[in-house]
């Protein structure tokens, strides 16, 4: 097959894995989160309809890659990840945080439903998100260790040595000088703790054992990298038609990015050697065709 | 022994208990929490040398009570629900919700170390939570079953119909006529889930059966709301120097209350029939001694 036949099966699946994630998420919404309230209905808003769904996806694909057969288990792992990560963007959202009133094209939760609503909204979809994982050994026979591992490595890298350390650093260090490690530092705990966390969550559903798994968080920690790294050089870079969103709000921010540490030429770079670097891990394997390029996609991506 | 031997027995075991929750808490703290970041402060500001610890406190007494022999483990998931309690404290207090300054006679979260942090704080204490319950099988050699069904327990009362939920019915109340009917309800969701979780983890740590842990569960639910019309009641009733806050805050506020609906006397009547009902699930029990004593003492306290 030629390269840009491969390339086009494989948006194709990553197309159809984005449409099971969605309609996934719909069902486990309509299971856990069906009362009348307007938390609620911010729930559904913020997390129906919206994102790239790359954790969920490297959640899946990674179980695959490593052999697994528990597929509906990853699945609904990554859902509940999936739902931590709105979380996040909500609270980060919030005026008292980066105070941002888009987000993915649309009004932020608190500029939709208001600041009250959006903190509960915030703290609802973490809560769901323990809620869905320790569901998962009723719904598919997997065994309550594997879950309660799950539970464990995402409550840690969404906790102040991940996500909200991140947060903290990141708030910390706006128009601040900053080198290269206090970047670095950020990107491992805002974005590829979480990240790592995904695909380790995909690798315990797979049964691996410890040493299999801790290098599939490793590869994640990489991955997450580059695509924070990408994140920051397609803000610079990019077009508000391509992106999606505004551009160069980072600068504008006082952000302390990849590309304002070292340049725009040395980030991508970078983002290229970490993920090949990430990709070595899968190589030998053969069922890790569709992650190895959800891989490659997270770096070459336009938007 | 006298009635006033046995109450003194009592408080002398209630508060040896309450050490054994501020001493384990604290370890957890140094294990969970050790980074040098704003937000580990603010979260051993918020949790060390504060509260009643009434949550953990019946999380071990009902599994004292329903036999059990894995006291750790029970105490290590009582500390877990108080980090998810003082969570929900942290973001009741933030200015868009509650917007109180004061927590316990001290400056509330937000006061002493500005918003951000403060949501950040809240989110790390409801993460932390799930983090310690987790931890618990390695830790205890109790059963991963165990741990992942409270996870799922304490994930279902802190969600949005249980304590999220009945903060939004609670916020959206503020100065409006309602009856007994919502009052019950706002009590149930935003009270009484969680210390009736703080029971059922207490039986799933014990090795209680599906039936034994829904009678559990429902004398946790009427004991919860007991002690939220003692609040109540409190706050209308007590004086500053008895409370340890400010009373008549309930009115100033506008919140509907137990008492401005039905009067203090039926209030009082209310929180004893509802005792005497959760009483009623132990009293076949030689070991539930100091459980029933727990649960006189949250309608009798004065505080």
């Amino acid at each position: 097959m030629t390269s840009s036949g491969k390339k086009s099966e494989f948006s194709t699946a990553l197309e159809r894995e984005k449409t099971r994630v969605d309609e996934r998420l719909e069902k486990l919404l309509d299971e856990f989160a069906r009362g009348p309230s307007v938390v609620e209905e911010a729930v559904r808003y913020m997390v129906l309809d919206a994102g790239k769904r790359l954790r969920p996806v490297l959640c899946l694909w990674t179980h695959d890659a490593m052999g697994g057969v528990d597929g509906d288990a990853s699945l609904d792992a990554g859902c509940a990840i999936e739902c931590l990560h709105t979380y996040s963007l909500v609270h980060d959202d919030l005026p008292c945080m980066d105070d941002d009133d888009l987000r993915r094209g649309r009004p932020s939760c608190h500029k939709k439903f208001g600041e009250a609503v959006a903190v509960l909204t915030g703290d609802a979809l973490l809560t769901l998100c323990f809620e869905i994982m320790a569901s998962i050994p009723q719904r598919w026979g997997v065994g309550e260790g594997a879950a309660l591992e799950c539970v464990g490595v995402v409550a840690r890298s969404a906790g102040t040595s991940g996500l909200i350390g991140g947060q903290v650093l990141d708030v910390a260090s706006v128009r601040t000088e900053g080198g290269v490690e206090l970047v670095e530092r950020i990107h491992s705990m805002k974005t590829a703790a979480l990240i790592a966390a995904s695909m380790e969550c995909g690798a315990v559903m797979a049964g691996a054992g410890e040493e299999e798994r801790e290098r599939v968080r490793r590869a994640g920690e990489w991955a997450g990298r580059a695509f924070q790294i990408i994140d920051d050089v397609l803000d610079v870079e990019s077009d508000g038609a391509t992106l999606g969103k505004t551009p160069g709000k980072d600068e504008r921010d006082g952000k302390l990015t990849y590309p304002s540490v070292v340049g725009v030429a040395a980030s991508r770079a970078e983002a290229a050697t970490l993920i090949a670097r990430a990709d070595e891990v899968f190589r030998s394997r053969t069922s890790a065709e569709l992650l190895r390029g959800l891989l490659a996609f997270m770096v070459e991506r336009r938007r």
